[in-house]
């Protein structure tokens, strides 16, 4: 059972970190557009980042600034431009930005994290982000989480949020998060966020590590397109505040931290996939029996993003031929006379071998699972075993729909 | 300057070759899709097949055949059942279809290939099959090239072949193909299928390792779906009924030969991806300056799979961005610093920034080019530098459109 609950505040749960979230003039549509997180004391800070070739000037720039020294005080995240393909001029852009926030800040520029989000290409508006920078930091409250899950998103139709509360040493230990992100959206709306906090205390190596599993089990494990943007980062702060004695190794409270952190990554991801660009449902796809999790994983993405079984689930067919070639074709060796393939409770395939089964009855379930009537959301289950191997994983996706393509094919001008 | 020349007649263009394609009643809708290729003398065989590990039964039969013995005097293809995922039942049907087709020619099963391409999980209609080989053998001519490249076709929209003839030993020496694939088309109709007669003299040895490195320049450079099916074969047939020396070795005679079953295997392959499913045209990718001809292979397969890539082509819009996003997610190092991004001969993007460019002219170009007006047929060039390296490659998609999901998504019982 989880060891958790969830409670209300985002982002801003935990103690002693504060957000913001406002309209700056960086979009032109007016909306907020650019997000603020402040730790009240400097927090351990972790991050996971693109792997992309072609990556943004936050990106490089983050990656720098915890390697120099793994903690920060705030995170500030621009939407409308991303800031990327922007060359040297982009990288003095986000130098400028972090030292222009640590004078309203007053604090060192080398306690700022920073994001972008928005068009490949483009520069930030530094004057309109100069401009708002005052009012940025004296709108940061407490009460702030929810401006900022709005703020950082850019095509997402709803924004992304949650805070989970455990119990370390008999006091509270919460650890909120937020995220965007929903394909890598017309005219390259790039990118995946998130910004996660916690007030546990923790030892630097051991956060960096907890969250680069969380992300390996979570973020790394959705696929919408099958397009990794320039953009891509996960930023973890961890301030210490709830007072509990630090975790220092992987003890029973180190797992319990990790776990929670785990599910708010899980949590934040499943929402990312559902609101894939045109999406009707979540398609989660669980495999089994592969040598190691490595070899579960491909295969669980290889499903997750095969457009053949996205657009079956779309028509709600029960298309179990798409999910078995998806299979055999993910690049993992398994016998073909071993596979099983299940939608929901349904055996669709067993030893290899398509079973008899009533199509109707499938379809419904399709029909029922992406209507959300099973797990009270709107998730498709897809189960496939390889083999008699150890190894599982899990993968979240969407449908395909013409949506998709309306969404990526508008021409703007 | 291209030593052959465009010639009539398609896979039985070459001496020694007959075809025939018959309606057999495989499939429900009455149309040709039973296809026989017959070469008078035993021919030098060579096959390149899906890597999937879910395998329809011709594939494993035709591996086991070519292992034992590099020759065959005839190919039979079914359409309508993919005969994959049929287990023990599938294997034997195989056995069968080759027994009973040797009966009717009078020789040796084993001088026997077999091909499937329909649903998978489905077997082959044997007593269809069987009432329909004599009439198929009986059919067999010189003039049968166009009814095979007709009866092997699932739910693509043209059939596919080509002939060329080239001059060595100052006799006539051709190359003939059909091939067939539009995707992994619903209920799986599964399969890229490509049958190659020739009627060249050359050792089994240079033959296989010809098709080969004629196949990673054509067929595995294109992606519809990135869908890979269980059936996926090319077969390659030698004769030698030219009567030219037999070819022994890689020298001018060989090379001339293999870029010849090059440029057939080429043109087959471009025509399967202009005909992918729901495609208004074809995409061509061409990277350049990679480590080696992988990297390069790599780089320019994923661009071409991008549906973020494909929907802008469909929507006709200038989307260097995701070019550059998709070159740089490809697994591939290079310096973002160092790409450069054409659409036709437009400079988009230079040492990896973006340049002034008038979007107009540029979806302008996609419009024309995707309507033929540039080189002839409906090509959009998308050119990507990655450095200074010397390897290069080129692969070939579509663009992504509503199409795609609707022949995608359609549900039939």
């Amino acid at each position: 059972m989880a060891d958790w609950q969830v409670v209300t505040g985002g982002i801003t749960a935990p103690k002693g970190f504060k957000a913001a979230g406002i309209a700056a003039g960086l979009k032109p549509s007016g909306v907020k557009d650019l997000t603020l997180i402040i730790s009240e004391t400097e927090a351990i800070a972790a991050g996971v980042f693109t792997t992309s070739q072609v990556r943004a000037a936050c990106v490089d720039y983050c990656r720098q600034r915890l390697q120099e020294k793994a903690s920060a005080k705030a995170i500030m995240c621009n939407a409308g431009q991303a800031n990327a393909a922007t060359g040297e001029q982009g990288w003095q852009d986000a130098i400028l930005s972090a030292e222009l926030l640590a004078q309203e800040l007053n604090i060192s520029p080398n306690a700022i994290l920073l994001a972008s989000t928005g068009v490949i290409g483009q520069r930030i508006k530094m004057d309109a982000l100069q401009a708002a920078i005052p009012q940025l930091v004296a709108s940061a409250s407490v009460e702030g989480g929810k401006d900022a899950a709005k703020s950082i998103m850019t095509t997402d139709l709803v924004p992304k949020e949650i805070a989970l509360e455990t119990t370390i040493e008999d006091r509270p230990v919460r650890i909120g998060g937020i995220a965007k992100g929903s394909g890598m959206i017309h005219p390259n709306m790039a990118t995946m966020l998130s910004f996660i906090t916690c007030d546990a205390a923790v030892a630097t190596h051991l956060w960096q590590d907890m969250l680069k599993r969380a992300v390996d089990k979570s973020f790394n494990q959705i696929t919408v397109d099958g397009d990794t943007s320039t953009n891509d980062t996960v930023i973890a702060l961890a301030n210490g505040e709830s007072r509990t004695t630090a975790i220092t190794e992987m003890n029973k409270n180190a797992q319990k931290l990790e776990a929670m952190l785990t599910e708010v990554c899980q949590y934040l991801a499943k929402a990312i996939a559902r609101d894939g660009e045109g999406a009707t449902c979540l398609i989660e796809v669980q495999v089994t029996g592969a040598s190691d999790r490595k070899a579960a994983s491909v295969v669980a993405k290889t499903i997750a993003g095969s457009s053949l079984v996205k657009s079956a689930v779309f028509g709600r067919d029960p298309n179990w031929g798409r999910i078995a070639a998806a299979a055999g074709r993910a690049g993992v060796n398994f016998h073909q006379d071993e596979l099983q393939i299940k939608l929901g409770d349904l055996v669709l395939m067993e030893n290899g071998q398509p079973l008899e089964f009533d199509r109707q009855v499938a379809s419904n379930y399709l029909k029922q699972a992406a209507a959300g009537a099973y797990l009270k959301d709107d998730t498709v289950l897809i189960s496939v075993c390889i083999g008699n191997g150890s190894g599982t994983s899990t993968a979240w996706g969407c449908d395909l729909t013409y949506k998709y393509v309306e969404i990526n094919a508008e021409y703007t001008t």
